[in-house]
C-alpha cells in the first residue's frame, strides 16, 4: 500500500513534475513505498517537459482511498484542488508555495510551505539540505517546474532565492535552460490545437472566496488575438461550466508570456473583478491587465479581498 | 512597527521560549525588526526555567494589530488559540508542531511544520540548517521547551530526532538537563498554591470539533491525590466556564508525571469522551487514562475521531 505523491488537479509542469522529484526525495530518504501520481494527464508544456527528458507521465488517479491510506501533497493544500477523497486519507506531508486554506488534519503532519517562486524551489532546497544528488534529470525536471510558475523567471512571484536556484540548476542541466524554457512555454501555447473546454479546463483552479465558489482560469498565449478570435466561444465554454458545477464566478485570465501582459474575460460576479482591480470591463467584455502573469500574487489575494 | 512573535494563548514552556528562541533566530537571519512577546504569563514551570537561565519573560499582548501589521506564529497554528484580533494581521510565518486546522491565509507565506515531540525541536533545526550559534542559555531554553512539551522524552509525542536533539542539546547546555529538567517539572506542579481556576486555565487550549466547542485542559502533577481532594472545586471552576463560554465539552486531564498515567474528568458531551477512550466514567466521575500523557496525541485525535 505506497503511499501517493500527487499535485493538483488539473495539473500544470510545477504540480506533476513536482510530484515525480519529491517521490524521488522520499525513495533516496529510505521512505521506498511511494509513488509518485497525478490528478490529470500532462498538458501540453508538461508534455514538452517530459518528452525532453526521456521521464515518464505519472499514472493518473482519481480517488486515493481505494489504494492508499496515507498522502503526501505538493504544489497545494487546498481541498477542493485535491483528490475527491481526501479526507478519507491521511495527509503526512505537504510541500507547496501557495496561501493555505481549506485545509485540516486530525494530527501533526509535515508542512514545508515557502513563498517562493514554484514547488520545484522547495524540493531542490530539501535535496540540498539532505545533500542528495541532483542529477542533470531531476534538474531538467525542476527547472522545468519552476520555468512554469516563473514564466522564465518574470512573474512577480519570483525570488531572489528562485533565481539563484535557477543558476545552480543551469550548472547541472549540461543544456541551456532559458532556451529550453522558451521552447516548453511556447509548446504550451499551441491553442489552435486544443478546444475551447480545454483552454479553459487546462490550468484552472477552484477557490472558496467568502462563501462564493470562484473558478480561475489561465491561458499562456505568444499571441492574445488568438484568444479575441476565440471569444465567444470561450465565453460559452465558461457559460457551460458556470451552469454545471454553479460557479458564482468564473475568471479567464489570457496571459502573454512573451510581453507579460493579461486580459481578463469573466462571467459571473463581474463586480468583484472590477472591484479587486479598480477599472471596468470594456465594450468587448474584456479588462486589460498590465503586467499582471501570476494568478497567485496578483489575482487571488485581490479578488479574496473583494469578496 | 515590529513584526511580533508569538505562541498560543494559556501558554507553556514550549510557546514562551519559542517565541524567545525564534525571535533570536530571525535577528540572527538579519530580519531584527522583531520581538518575541507571549498572549499570557509564564506558568510556575516557566518562570522556573526563565529564573534558572536569567531570562526575563516576554512582554504580554491582547491584540496585535494596534502595534503592527505582521506577526509570526510559535507552537500553534489554529484561530481560537492565537491572538484575538489575528484576522486584521499578515501572518508571515508559522513554526508549529501541532495538527493544522482553522488556519487560512490570502497568500503564501512560510510554514514549517513538523510532527516532533517540541516546537523547540524545529527550531533547533532551523538554528542548525543556518549555521548559527546555540549559546548554553539558548541550548538551556530549547531543552526546556523539549522537556516541558515531552515529559522529559516520555510521552508518546516524542521522536528519535527529540532524543537526538536532547543529546546534542546536552553536549552544549553545560548542566545536567535531566535533573533540571526534573526540577523544571516539578516546579510546575505545586499545584497547593494555585486556585481552582488557574489550574484549568494554565494548560488549556479550546478546538472546535465538528461545530463543538472543546476545552481541553491539562494539570500536571506528581500525586492525583491532590487532584482528587478538590475535585469538586475543580468541577465548579470548569463549570463556570462553560457557562461563560459555551463549551459543549470540557475535559481536565490530570496527568502523573512521574508515573506517566492520568485521569479524566469531564463536563458536558461526556458521551464523546467516553465514545473517544471506549470505556465509563466511574462512580468518582473520573476516567482511569494509563500511559496517557500526550494531549495531542493520546486526547485530541480520539476525541476529534468522537466528535
Amino acid at each position: 500500500m505506497s503511499t501517493l505523491i500527487f499535485g493538483h488537479k488539473s495539473p500544470d509542469t510545477d504540480a506533476i513534475t513536482s510530484a515525480i522529484t519529491f517521490a524521488q526525495y522520499e525513495k533516496l530518504s529510505g521512505n521506498t513505498d511511494v509513488e509518485g501520481v497525478a490528478l490529470g494527464t500532462p498538458n501540453d508544456e508538461t508534455k514538452y517537459a517530459l518528452d525532453f527528458f526521456k521521464v515518464e507521465a505519472p499514472r493518473v488517479i482519481t480517488k486515493a482511498a481505494p489504494e492508499t491510506d496515507t498522502v503526501e501533497l505538493v504544489d497545494h493544500n487546498e481541498a477542493q484542488q485535491s483528490v475527491d477523497d481526501r479526507a478519507e486519507v491521511t495527509i503526512a506531508k505537504v510541500i507547496d508555495h501557495h496561501r493555505v486554506a481549506n485545509f485540516e488534519t486530525a494530527a501533526p503532519l509535515y508542512m514545508n510551505i515557502q513563498p517562493l517562486g514554484s514547488c520545484q524551489s522547495i524540493i531542490y532546497g530539501m535535496y540540498q539540505d539532505a545533500g542528495f544528488e541532483i542529477t542533470p534529470t531531476t534538474a531538467g525536471l525542476m527547472a522545468s517546474g519552476l520555468i512554469s510558475d516563473t514564466l522564465l523567471l518574470k512573474s512577480p512571484t519570483t525570488t531572489a532565492r528562485d533565481k539563484q536556484i535557477f543558476a545552480e540548476l543551469q550548472q547541472i542541466a549540461g543544456i541551456d535552460l532559458s532556451e529550453y524554457g522558451l521552447n516548453m512555454l511556447k509548446a504550451g501555447t499551441n491553442l489552435a490545437a486544443r478546444t475551447d473546454k480545454d483552454l479553459i479546463d487546462g490550468d484552472a483552479k477552484t477557490f472558496d472566496m467568502n462563501g462564493t465558489k470562484v473558478r480561475v482560469a489561465q491561458i499562456n498565449t505568444v499571441d492574445l488575438n488568438e484568444i479575441y478570435a476565440r471569444q465567444d466561444a470561450i465565453e460559452a465554454a465558461m457559460q457551460a461550466e458556470v451552469d454545471a458545477d454553479g460557479y458564482g464566478l468564473f475568471l479567464t485570465v489570457a496571459t502573454d508570456i512573451l510581453n507579460s501582459n493579461s486580459v481578463g474575460i469573466a462571467l459571473g460576479a463581474t463586480d468583484k473583478v472590477e472591484a479587486a482591480f479598480g477599472k471596468q470591463f470594456d465594450a468587448n467584455k474584456r479588462m486589460d491587465l498590465p503586467g499582471v502573469v501570476s494568478r497567485k500574487k496578483q489575482v487571488v489575494p485581490q479578488l479574496t479581498a473583494a469578496f
